[in-house]
């Protein structure tokens, strides 16, 4: 199943199916981040609102604007699970690799996700503006201790996220141990939320086997595939869950897709570019983003469907 | 005013004003989180209430329970804005100094609050349980890009937090740069949030310039002043605002309590007083804390009057 949220003025939007086609929506009543906290009872409507979305019911999807899936939650904890993006982040930033013993994590901005063709704002283009393609799962209520074999059954949904950066800033704030405030600003999600079962054979050990296509004002840039995660989603979630019951709705981040054959795949964000460029020729020449820019993101398998739609937007001045 | 949060089963409580005498709370409709979004009209609101609560309307409040002020919210971003907590943790951690240019900050679980007479789960004595004491504010929506004179008008409500803190895994998540996950779980309020105004010649420069108690198992241990913040709050939620938008309702944290003087005060944390013992003795000889231990915190001004109430709490085991 493939879940969406349509503008309808409220903070949360209004929770709603999507046809297997895409074309049409229908409204199941509520919205999403209140769904998460009976997923049992939101599985049943959903299931019934399936038979009706099937017999013709809903809307054109046409005719509606999609918010994030989730417009908001009360927690955004996200990983940086892939190994060649952890090592070539250590030549942009100058830093010693990180190690790859426990999962990496910080807690970021999650009273708003960015729609998916939503214009995003930056105050200025020298905190050297980037976007980072990504997977993320939402969960249902974690217990405290939860391992990450039963971390596994508590991942409803699986969304597509562009984690918006700022390379000017990120290391000052690294170098404090503190982690990143300002440098993270809102992240922006792929209007559908999907079922794990919705991935088929794409979904497997917790990873998200698809290629996501990363558009730069036009041209791609990146297609690097998400199996690659070193520790898989119920891992980072177990990790999240040690110290802390996890609230219905959290959403957990894979960190920027990355893969070991990057000169053939390219990157999901823009500092990698830079990396390799600084290995290449011993400085980076890629610029970061500029108003105007665009940046499209698409996760697609095999057969070339993009299960969480599509990011389509423009890096505009605050 | 001081206003607070009844429990009625829902999560984010029932707002209520509390008599000057701490006696009465009168009930005011809607919850602290909603009201933050429109402060204007609460405010309106409160002091039509305030009539009524100097009338004899209202309830006793030995008859109810007080959740946290602010249950959950959006947005919790803590400081560390005492350059003596930093120079001691320092220590207490062995790594450099770091450094008082910009304020130092980190996103914290914000969808628990635990309330002032909360018992307070924890896994393990192994992840070396602390407390921190610290003060905190509470603001209405802040636009991207504020500046720290005009944050100040921001800056509604006035809380009194303990950062519950797990020191054994602090350094290990410190050293990645990425911040606290693990380290850091939900923290607790006092049980009333104050207006700045409540706070008379105590408020002053964004500063609370009152002695914070810390009572651990009956023995006082710490009773350093808020006002030696090196950054005051409107600085700090000038920083927070730099490249985001603050939703309304964000809470943003002072950091540890610590004063120079540290000799006479004490401190409002465990991981200070055995910086001091490194100091004084080579290694630390204060253990951190252990199931069934017990936690007061109470900040008092130079009548003795405890504006925020008092956080009272066991430490307990998961």
């Amino acid at each position: 199943m493939r879940l969406a949220t349509i503008r309808d003025g409220s903070p949360d939007g209004a929770l709603a199916l999507v046809s297997a086609d895409g074309t049409r929506a229908l409204r199941v009543g509520g919205n999403l981040l209140g769904a998460m906290e009976d997923w049992a009872a939101t599985q049943a409507r959903l299931a019934a609102a399936e038979a009706r979305l099937e017999a013709g019911e809903g809307e054109p999807t046409d005719d509606v604007e999609f918010a994030a899936p989730m417009p908001r939650s009360w927690q955004w904890l996200d990983g940086s699970a892939f190994t060649t993006h952890g090592d070539l982040m250590a030549i942009a930033f100058n830093h010693d690799p990180l190690g790859n013993e426990r999962p990496l994590m910080y807690q970021g901005l999650s009273d708003r996700f960015y729609g998916p063709a939503d214009p995003v704002p930056f105050p200025a283009m020298e905190h050297g503006i980037d976007f980072e393609g990504e997977f993320g799962v939402v969960v249902d209520a974690v217990p405290m201790g939860t391992s990450a074999a039963d971390a596994l059954k508590h991942i409803r949904l699986i969304v597509q996220i562009n984690d918006w950066s700022l390379r000017a800033i990120a290391p000052i704030e690294m170098k404090t141990g503190f982690g990143w405030v300002q440098a993270k600003p809102a992240c922006s999600m792929a209007p559908f939320a999907v079922t794990p079962d919705e991935l088929g054979e794409a979904w497997k050990d917790g990873r998200v086997g698809l290629d996501l296509i990363i558009d730069w004002n036009g041209r791609e840039v990146g297609r690097a595939n998400g199996a690659a995660m070193a520790f898989g989603f119920h891992e980072l979630v177990a990790h999240a869950a040690l110290t802390r019951d996890l609230v219905a709705g959290t959403v957990i981040g894979s960190g920027t897709v990355s893969n070991a054959n990057y000169a053939e795949v390219g990157s999901s964000c823009i500092s990698e570019i830079r990396a390799i460029e600084i290995i290449a020729h011993g400085a980076p020449q890629t610029p970061f983003l500029a108003f105007g820019d665009t940046v499209r993101m698409t996760a697609v398998g095999s057969t070339g469907r993009a299960p969480f739609g599509q990011i389509d937007q423009e890096v505009v001045k605050a």
